[in-house]
């Protein structure tokens, strides 16, 4: 959202020596990403993005980050590649940070996207967890459910200033969830974040994804529930069964869902907006409000969840025929 | 700072009508300026910024901005320059804002800058000046004496929260500034905000001017007091002669200063410090300071006030033999 660290013209000096890269001719901080500093940098020719890691990302977690990216980007997935400085690495220091310089993405985030664009995501989403396969490294989901308890045990003494309701509310679907929660499903690397400012198009066609790191092993099935929750809901968090078929069916155009995983799907994405509910939440409790800050309204997250805790079959989510 | 006004899809394409600049292919919310959202916008094969003006800025004020921008840039200074739409306006709106899209300037903010960028500041801003010279428009400057006084009551009753002293000080300064100010100097538009921040280098090479929604009619010699108090002093807030000769001698390389406007720095630096610690002293008091939104320390401008008291003549600031 904001430029936390700043970066001198002698970092600059820095950074084009190790990565040979010519002379840096812009550096703008660009307001995307709440959890780091990035920079869009033009040097020679090239455009890339520069990001200093703060507090918000383990250090521990950089290189299966990173090593990811460069995975996925060298089996024809469009996403952020690492460059490598002289010395081959992809990860360094800067001002003081851990950093890393990736290729910048041409494209644009949909404000407005409609079914088409979500048939694409499913598609592109699918595509990712087989150009994951083979990935060495192992990252486990930190907002798994014992992540959630953790969360909704830090929330519930403040819960209610947040929203009417809400402690019970987290209780009840934390209950609800972990009894239903699905076993044995096909699991692997997941995006676990694919919100629609994580998606690139350029016009109809989409370019590329970004922001890998909440990236975990977990269900693939899983990150599917997270495409529709984020996707699906129209702007009053009205679902939309026709966005929700088509994303579904984008996915299958790559990779067919076994009957479990699909009969899964409505805990699972209950699962996801519980996920995102209990984030948003403390994010409110824990973020000042001001005119530079726009804190993200939990109740989006308990309206979807209410929707949620009526669907009990794929059927009710008017995926039939996908 | 951040962005205030989202741009969706349908505002791209309309954009793209009305300048004729082929298809957008990347839009990227910056971190500068807090007044206004700033956009970097790729479209074909170029580069732009677009601008939302927000409420801090008063629309009437955008065609002496814009015009001023177009002004400069047809008589040879770097600067942004207004794109026209279609229909020849500079000005447009976009997302239920008055907009405009300028072109994109190479170049870097410099963090550590040392004299001989001083000079080359002191070199720009007088050829900034005279460029000016017979642009048609006219913009009092809101923050001039009257302007202190209005910012120094408003400030007067919670002052002491801000710094121990600082009311006392402010009303101090405000009456000798008053009575020492100049009379009768050389007059013109100025940029009024020269700041390292707007201020591009590419190497060690001046590559352009920017933002110029504090530029006014004033004193041209304030312009470059407000220069000395913003590149030449150190870290530690204690004046750099060095620096200081160097801007005024840059200055000079370019517009000879009289007798009297050389005379007046020491009075118009104090003002210029006195009109900064106002405006930092009232966004202390009426910011939240967050993660992400740095608030500037009001003693800055404080201990740059002390040492200028010090000085009652310009050979006091070192600059004997520019």
């Amino acid at each position: 959202m904001a430029v936390y660290t700043e970066v001198s013209e002698d970092d600059l000096t820095h950074l084009e020596a190790q990565y040979g890269i010519g002379q840096v001719t812009s550096l703008k901080g660009i307001a995307e990403g709440v959890e780091n500093t990035n920079y869009l940098l033009a040097a020679g020719t090239s455009t890339y993005i520069l990001t200093l890691y703060e507090r918000r990302v383990a250090a521990s977690d950089l290189p299966f980050f990173l090593g990811l990216m460069d995975h996925l980007a060298a089996r024809g997935l469009t996403c952020p590649t690492p460059l490598r400085t002289r010395s081959g690495a992809m990860l360094t220091e800067l001002a003081g940070r851990p950093a890393a310089l990736v290729t910048f993405l041409e494209g644009v985030w949909l404000r407005n996207p409609n079914a088409d664009h979500c048939w694409a995501v499913g598609a592109a989403m699918a595509k990712m967890h087989a150009a994951a396969t083979g990935f060495a490294l192992t990252r486990r989901n930190a907002l798994d459910h014992t992540g959630w308890r953790i969360l909704g045990d830090a929330l519930r003494p403040d819960a209610e200033r947040v929203l009417p309701g809400l402690g019970p509310l987290i209780a009840d679907e934390l209950d609800a969830v972990s009894r239903d929660w699905p076993v044995g499903l096909p699991a692997g690397i997941i995006h676990a974040d694919l919100f629609p400012n994580n998606v690139f198009f350029l016009g109809e066609h989409l370019s590329g994804l970004i922001d890998f790191y909440f990236a975990c092993n977990d269900v693939l099935a899983y990150d599917l529930a997270i495409g529709l929750i984020a996707w699906c809901f129209d702007d009053a968090h009205r679902w939309n069964a026709a966005k929700g078929k088509a994303m579904v069916a984008g996915y299958q155009s790559v990779r067919q869902l076994s009957a479990p995983e699909y009969a899964a799907l409505p805990v699972l994405a209950r699962g996801a907006a519980l996920r995102f509910l209990l984030t948003r939440a403390y994010d409110w409790l824990h973020t000042a409000d001001t005119a530079l800050v726009k804190r993200l309204d939990p109740r989006e997250y308990r309206d979807k969840l209410a929707f949620l805790q009526t669907v009990k079959r794929p059927e009710h989510l008017g995926l039939v025929g996908s």
